[in-house]
C-alpha cells in the first residue's frame, strides 16, 4: 500500500513535469512507451526544468467565485497549472505560507511565489502571459474604466446581492435597495455591448461571473428575484450570453452541484 | 465690473493653455511682452490645443487623505493640473457628470475624460506618464504585491484605525483590535527597507498616506495612542521618514489645519 502510494506520488510528480513540457515536447513525450516517457521526463526534470516553474491554484477543486475567476484567467491565457483543494475548515500549511495575511482562497503559486487576491492574480496573469488574448485593455483610460468596474462589482455588488438572497428581515430589504441601486449601473455599463469587455470576454466579465452565474442560481435556490428580464433587459441579456459562451461554460461548476451547495447554506 | 471678471477668465483660461506648452515654450513665452505673450498664447490655443488636454483635479483644495494620494502621483510625475474644490455638501455638475457612481473626490479629469477611484487614479497616471519615476514595480510578482498592499490598506488600516480613533465603546475597542492586527502586518512588510517602494516613494507609500501623516494628528487630536514606537519600531520609522521626505512634505496638507478639522469632528 506504501509503494502504491509512492509510486503514485511519483507519478504524479512526473505529470506535473510534464506540464512543464513546450506543446511539441509534451507531443513527442507521448509517442514514446509509458517506461520511456518515465525516463524521459525523469531526464528533463533532472535537467534543469525547475518544478517551481508550474502555476499551482490553491483552492482550485472548490465552488468558489473568486477561485473561478483566476482558472478563467488561466484558461484564457491556455496557462496549464495544477488545481490544488484547499479545506476551509483545516487550511494547509501551503496556504498559510503563501496567503498569510488573509488566509484565503484563491492563491496562484507561480514560480514559487503566492499571490493572493483574485482580480490581483488575474492582472499578473495578464502581465505575465502576453501572448494569450489581452484581458484588460491597453489603452490607460480603458484600463481604468475596466478596473473600476471591477471594483464596483466587488465592493458594490456581490456582498449586496449575496445578503439580499441569505439574509432575513431589515437586513435583506435593505441589501435589495443596495443590489436595486447597484445592479442599475451595471445594466447602464453592459448597454449596447456584448460584453463588458466589447466583443470578447474581459477583465469586467471574468470579475462578474458571481453576477452572471452564481447569482441567478442562488437567487432560485432562495426565492428571491433579483435581476430580471423585465427590470434589467441588458443585464440579462448579458448573463445568457456569458453562460452559454463555450468558453465561459466550459469553465462554471455544473449548476446541480451548486444548487446542492445552496440548498444546506 | 462685469468686464474685469471677463478679463479676469479670460486671463485664466490663457494661463491654463500655458501650462499646455511644452517646457521650452513655456520659457520663450515668459521672454514676450504681456500682450505679445496674450497673443502667443491666443494663437496656441485657436491652433489646435485643446482645453482638454489639461488635467483637472476634482477635490484637489481639500482635505482628504484619497486625494492628497493623486496629488502625490500628479506630483511625482510633475504634470501640471488646474486644483478644483469641491464641496461635499453642495456637490458640483462637474463631480456628477463624471463621478455619478460614487459621487466622491478625488476625479482626475484628463483629455476631457473623468477617472474617479484614488489608487485607480494613481495608476493611470503611471501608465500615462511614463517619463516620471515609475509609481509602481515593473516586475509582475513585485507589482502584484504592490497592488496587494495597497489593497490591505484601503480594505484593512484605514477604516479600522479612523474608527480606533473616532468611534466610542465597544465599536473602538473592536477597531483597536482590528488595527492593531492590520499594523503588524504593515510593521512585517516594511521592515528592512526605507519605504514601501524601496529607496524611492512607491504606491504602497502612496496608498498609506493616511497612516504616515493624518492618522498620528488624529491619534493626538482624539487622545487615541495606536502606533508607537514600542510597538511599531519599522512603522514608526518610515512614518518619520516618509513625513520628512522633502518630496512628501511640500503636498501633505499643514498639521494646524488638520488639528483644527478634527477637533471639530
Amino acid at each position: 500500500m506504501a509503494l502504491c502510494l509512492q509510486r503514485r506520488a511519483s507519478f504524479q510528480a512526473l505529470r506535473r513535469a510534464a506540464r512543464l513540457l513546450s506543446p511539441p515536447a509534451r507531443h513527442a513525450a507521448r509517442l514514446l512507451s509509458p517506461p520511456a516517457r518515465h525516463a524521459a521526463l525523469l531526464l528533463r526534470l533532472v535537467s534543469g526544468v525547475s518544478y517551481h516553474a508550474l502555476s499551482r491554484l490553491l483552492g482550485g477543486l472548490g465552488f468558489s467565485p473568486y477561485v473561478n475567476r483566476v482558472e478563467m484567467a488561466l484558461k484564457l491565457k491556455g496557462v496549464e497549472y495544477e488545481p490544488i483543494a484547499e479545506d476551509v475548515k483545516n487550511k494547509s500549511p501551503l496556504l498559510l505560507q503563501h496567503n498569510p495575511v488573509h488566509k484565503k482562497v484563491p492563491v496562484l503559486i507561480h514560480n514559487g511565489k503566492g499571490i493572493a487576491e483574485s482580480l490581483i492574480i488575474v492582472e499578473y496573469i495578464d502581465q505575465v502571459w502576453q501572448e494569450g488574448p489581452p484581458i484588460l485593455p491597453k489603452d490607460p483610460y480603458q484600463r481604468a474604466m475596466t478596473r473600476f468596474w471591477a471594483k464596483f462589482i466587488d465592493e458594490k455588488c456581490i456582498i449586496a446581492t449575496w445578503k439580499a438572497c441569505c439574509s432575513t428581515g431589515e437586513e435583506q430589504e435593505k441589501s435589495k435597495e443596495e443590489s436595486m441601486e447597484a445592479l442599475k449601473f451595471l445594466e447602464d455599463e453592459i448597454k449596447g455591448k456584448k460584453f463588458f469587455g466589447g466583443e470578447n470576454i474581459g477583465f469586467v466579465d471574468i470579475a462578474a461571473n458571481f453576477i452572471g452565474y452564481w447569482l441567478p442560481i442562488i437567487s432560485e435556490v432562495k426565492g428571491v428575484q433579483l435581476i430580471t428580464e423585465e427590470k434589467f433587459p441588458n443585464l440579462w441579456r448579458w448573463m445568457n450570453d456569458y453562460c452559454n459562451d463555450n468558453f465561459v461554460k466550459g469553465i462554471l461548476p455544473s449548476k446541480d452541484a451548486l444548487v446542492e451547495r445552496f440548498k444546506s447554506k
